[in-house]
């Protein structure tokens, strides 16, 4: 049976009317599902009018009611979290548990939402001169839009819609072609959640909808996630067009092991942090930095034979569950795997090599993948790969790690493992990356702080979800108030006036 | 069929060893429901030390997770709603609309604390000195207990409890004896939301209980509701065994009506906030001071038709629904017709006589009453009444109707009726008040705001759920931190040292 | 005595090599003052590597510290305030109380930046996950540019400046060309407070150094006030270089004044927030709409007294002080001059003509204008002028006047004068402007709020100054941290482990 | 030359009426500097009265004005610190550089409170209902009173009055009889600064004043730092006569060193924490706990040492410096030179003796005194002493350490000296203490964080400074507003309505 993926728009599925659309795979079989529908640049218009007429009446909508469908949409969520799972297993390819994972960490988003009463305060000030007050009200922005990647189809639109429908604004989602089908089955819970019809659409679509998004007049946000190129050329095109911008971009996280690291519980958060959703995370640790010799020599030991031990396979209907499922598609397999080449021919050492991988299944997979004596000059540590390849580089010292990760182009995440505070502590305080973890390998923010890297790995002063997330999404007013006088005092003495 | 209303203790009902209990009746029929039991103190302390050892794992549980149990505690709330409004009526005598309106305040508060996560965030000082940071934590402060009145069965435990649990402490309540059941209805909704057995627990009784609470060393903090004198007395008692206490005591609300008020607007307003739950509300609209002579002859006379045509009889069963049910009981009926008796003798106007108002039912009925030509040197104007008396006072001039509040020993809530920015925003700033309406006839903060009066109406700093729920609901831990260094330089020139 | 301004490199003045530079003249009296250097694009980037070099050592110096660097530079700034005062009349011409009123302003975000310590804190969350902190740091961006107009020589420069220079950036400033003297005299105010050389660096010049910043890889972040299209232009190249930016642009500010206004208080608040300054003001109301042809009636004609009466001249050396200066430059005031015609033309009544005013002294003079029946296809009601020039619109009623202020164009200011609570709550909440004032008819905000308009007065999701000011110049980074258990169990049963 | 110090009171210098007085000594010499006059109860209760008079312009005055007294009053302390440091010397007996120390403490916090205008904003809530808006102001409570002890007389004061005063209320302090005089120079700085007369006053005295001001129904708020028993007594009284109270008590501060500690690092630090100020600090370190017995006895020895070479005497005019100079009081150093005694009854290892030390002064001097072997039985152990007395208590292991301070009746201080990170982290979630360092040896929080312990070393919910200390200083008022339509619908229908 062959699926066709459509576009939500104002409170239904409408089929598009574009002669174009895109094979989608399941990627642990290689089958064709169906396809996904390439929306035209005018519907990509006419869905932000849709977007723009709805938003009026929920902008009005006090927010203690617009926090009740939150509340409402977390429960339905959770309802349909099994099903929602298996279908992002089904397009991605990640381990069910895995997409159980995802949603939850979305889920939390939405939980964070609620609160937006309490989160969309503005400031009151009592006689900022004599008699007269000064405060802010935090109003929606308008029409927002998101453009979400594939490897979280669930996770990253769940980092933008929740916040920005809360504060008021209406949403339009162009989630990626490769998974596109959760994405309605969002719509469809909000709608049940009882969000009014047109407040969140959803456009399927490739560059001709996102160009058409970016261009339009009446989007005034638009967040991104993907790659560093994308990621720069929206926020330049956006910007230009007058737009608030936040666009995520790439990463390259390092993962330092001290010496005096807990090297059990270390090896164990990189088997997890590199190669869960076969490394396919823009948090994934893509490079385990050793300080010292002797701590590398024990680290590849420990690595190589929990690499080769990895259980390999579907993401769905094996007992016990792998641990890692296909990479997304075809082209990026290949992709994963000249990358593999390379760094054996740039003189890497390549410890496991996960290419003839046999899954004992037809889909997209590569076997988890390591490398030591990885160099800062190599392709394979300078970009990033998105795939189930760890590369362990050698560090000197402490210092030599943390320089090396500074003068990396990404900032997004990276981590540290030992058990010394002042280690801790500098690494925290001089390293210039955006989420850093200590002894944890991958330092998502929680929903009610922020996400967002550094340097180029984030485009715009504000992150994702959090306390950025509601400033983002909303813009400020500030009122300054006094009144005449004589009202009060007058009006009795000549009572007929009124 | 009678009942018999008991302890809530580690999770289960718990019969009362005392021998002591209370008559409980239905104020609507004046029939006797059954008895709540009046525990001992011994109980009491048995119950604080349940309390006390189920907090440490309840506190060792992530914000994040306790929050989940309030999620749940709201969905359940909603799912339970009608019952709970049902019984609330039936031993408070409030209609059922009313009965429903007083849960969801209460369930708003839940909602609050479902944002927990954020809520107990603590500040992160980066290098108050060279290299050395700082940082807070708001930790729970352990053991709470809840004093809660009659006259809001439920809206007032969930001012606290939410709050108090989702900070990580546990928690006492000690119920009204005249209203006791509600408070089990509760015990049982959060047990079923996964809270751990002896987090929360309810003890009921009287002055035995209360002093047992208020000098047991295990109990951390106190908050009451309930009328000015025992408000006084509870602070005192637990501030002198060092406890942290806020004490919300009694009030006498003035609603101020302008010449320039929409007087039909401002009429509607004082119906309800005088009459509704037969004036047995902190809250309550117990003063209307009109501004001008003509300003009162216009208001009294509209309220006069209205008081007159008073839809008043039993909370339930009867349709279209009554506006106003019986008082809470016999004795405080007696109370409320002593009042009126005084306000005749001490020479105010009784326009609207309540006295012998015929409800059709044998419960504790008494009609509203309205009087004019109240003066500030009547015992009805000085003190809390409780009943659907409203009384009329006949200000010279604006400033007047000021002073007059200002002078009052409470300072709960207020309103002022006008369509004059500049009336509005003098009275906002000078009134001594703590809740103040502008056109709002109740002006109950919001649960994300915090309810509190001022002068003799509260006792202690913090007022009760929002911002100052959660302050007074954690103790305050500040972190300063340095570590020496060496350890990252100079581990690998002696790595033998490990 | 001609005088040559130059730059302010890493502590000290430095003279441009450069072969370009742009002549500065009094506007009082037309006399040619002496010139400005024109940098070239070589020094800028020259300079960037100085301030990116003096950024390291100021990062690591304790917010503490840098506040009382703010501290002893308020305490400069007050004692030279006259003669900053007299710098800023003599190359900008507005009058003495006038530029004191400037610097009083930016003062205040001087005086705002000195609570550095508390405003940088991140926040701190305790189990995130069981025994897993998360904590955020708000750490400096790096290098900062400002780009600023000649309107606020010292104000706008000020508004930037103390919050990246408190939050640990370093700062270069490129004054406008027509009156850079005043930002030479903040340098060494600041230099004198205490501030390390190379910090705060100011570079003469114009498009060439501008656009030398705005490509310069080491420049993070870049704040700018100036016209529209050059703001949309520094937005698309600043964000399409990767930098975060926020570009305030032009603006139309209506002053919208009701019939139950106080009339004279309102024409007070217009003469002012029209003529003060010449109207080269961002925030300067240049539409008063009249709601009501009686309201327009009345306004023109006590307007019409008030601008005829206006006393236009120099701004120092004169007695009584006048209450309006020159335009800033003989091109602006042809510019005025031609839009005075352009409303001629196009049918606009002109009640006072200040074209041909005789201000006693040779310099760029236009005397204050008033145009009435004013409508909105006018060329001199879509555009900005920027002089004493003052259109008289009149709205059929309330709400014609909302729709004329939320189609236009700008969002930057605006402001109603009215009595009615109603009239100005609504106003406030649906007015698409991001500055609002209720009878006051300059509502800019103070230092511990935020300016900012809304529409294409802005580009960029953070306002100036107050929180969003600290925002900007921030990163945010996000630590999530566990530690491996072990060692403080452990390590006394193995001493010799260590 | 023997002095009398008065009262400051309404803006000047006044001497009591009263007969009482008490003796002041110089601790360094023993001699009789003069008297301090004890105010009566009738003086008290006129100083609050004056103090209510001037608190309501001062509350009128709008915050950005206050807080440029404070500004001001800041530069006035840096230009007399040498004076005031001095006179804290001659009192007190501390050295003058710790004297300095100590107004530079009391200093951070009048630099924090010159953020008031940011510090006390309010929460603005746009649509809480239907058009109906939400916003709180924090005002003044009135009239507060500080009651502050002999150990910091500069210090623990500016606690309290910059905060106080910059949220709008009048204060009144009660300086120790022991070295009342600073407050007289704080007063005159104050006025210098611009503070309106009778906005703070000093009242000099003793328990009878303080119960006066305690019983006064025109104080609001107490604040309150000395002993644990006085504090407990306040906050009792002052809770039972309705005012909200803060009282801080006494501490017994303990320093664990592990096994893998900076060991001359943390003995380094043992002694400034243990011996500054001879020891009187609420903060000092009188407990060192070494876990396990080699990191004791390497402790001991290293200590012996430095406490052996402690340079004791004078604090002024000796080169170079004392480290510590005498007890403030003859009584006080009886008391001390008792508790070593028992010490040494109840079995506990004196290493170092001072009770014959030598100083070369004829003062209240004891030498640097030193235990061993302390148990949690004794005396020296239990009580605070108040003195240059560290007792050496020897753990079995680290959860030896923590029970017993969590045991221990007082929550103010306490440190770790280690390098791993689990067991700096532990020691902060799971102590039971309110200010914790991590190898910092007296982690007083900064003045934009907050001041305060647990357990018995604090009564009341609020911290000192801080957002606490604003929160403690401030009453909330909660707004609610709604408007009635038809006024500008409606006035241009019918204009001669108005």
């Amino acid at each position: 049976m062959s699926i066709l993926v459509s576009n939500f728009i104002n409170g239904s599925v409408v089929e598009s009317t574009s002669s174009r659309s895109a094979d989608l795979f399941n990627p642990a079989t290689g089958e064709r599902r169906g396809q996904v529908q390439l929306s035209t640049a005018q519907e990509a218009e006419e869905v932000v009018q849709v977007a723009k007429n709805a938003q009026a009446a929920w902008q009005a909508t006090p927010p203690l009611q617009r926090a009740r469908v939150m509340f409402k949409f977390k429960q339905l969520l959770e309802e349909n979290a099994d099903a929602l799972a298996t279908l992002i297993t089904e397009e991605h390819g990640k381990v069910h548990s895995d997409a159980l994972g995802e949603l939850t960490r979305g889920l939390e988003v939405v939980e964070f939402s609620c609160g937006i009463p309490h989160l969309l305060k503005g400031e009151h000030s009592l006689n900022v001169g004599r008699e007269i007050d000064s405060y802010s009200m935090m109003q929606p922005v308008g029409v927002c839009v998101g453009i979400t990647p594939f490897n979280f189809p669930v996770m990253v639109p769940l980092w933008m819609i929740p916040v920005s429908l809360a504060c008021g604004n209406s949403f339009i989602l162009k989630p990626s072609e490769k998974d596109p089908s959760a994405a309605l089955v969002l719509a469809k819970l909000l709608k049940q959640a009882g969000l009014p019809d047109g407040v969140f659409n959803v456009v399927q679509g490739d560059k001709e909808v996102v160009d058409a998004l970016l261009e339009s007049p009446d989007v005034a946000a638009v967040s991104f996630v993907g790659s560093t190129p994308i990621a720069e050329a929206i926020y330049a095109k956006g910007s230009a067009n007058g737009k608030r911008v936040q666009a995520l971009g790439g990463a390259k996280n390092h993962l330092v092991v001290m010496p005096d690291a807990d090297l059990d519980g270390a090896v164990n958060a990189i088997m997890g942090a590199a190669y869960g959703a076969a490394g396919e995370r823009c948090m994934a640790i893509s490079v385990a930095v050793a300080v010292g010799e002797e701590t590398a020599d024990r680290l590849v030991e420990k690595l190589k034979q929990k690499v080769e031990a990895l259980r390999v396979g579907p993401g769905l209907g094996v007992t016990p569950e792998n641990e890692m499922g296909p990479l997304v598609s075809e082209p990026h397999k290949n992709k994963v795997l000249d990358y593999i080449q390379s760094g054996v021919e740039q003189g890497a050492k390549l410890v496991v090599d996960g290419r003839n991988f046999n899954a004992g299944a037809p889909g997209y997979f590569v076997g988890g993948t390591l490398f030591d004596n990885v160099t800062e000059d190599m392709t394979i540590y300078k970009e990033e790969i998105f795939g189930p390849v760890l590369s362990v580089v050698r560090a000197d010292d402490y210092q030599h790690a943390v320089n090396m990760i500074n003068e990396h182009e990404f900032g997004n995440g990276t981590a540290i493992f030992t058990r010394d505070g002042d280690t801790a502590r500098n690494f925290a305080e001089q390293i210039e990356i955006g989420m850093v973890g200590v002894n944890v390998p991958i330092p998502v923010p929680m929903a009610f702080h922020s996400f967002g890297g550094w340097k180029r790995s984030i485009f715009g002063p504000l992150n994702v979800h959090g306390n950025d997330g509601v400033r983002f999404y909303t813009r400020m007013k500030t009122v300054t108030a006094r009144w005449p006088k004589g009202q009060r005092e007058s009006e009795f003495v000549m009572p007929t006036m009124k």
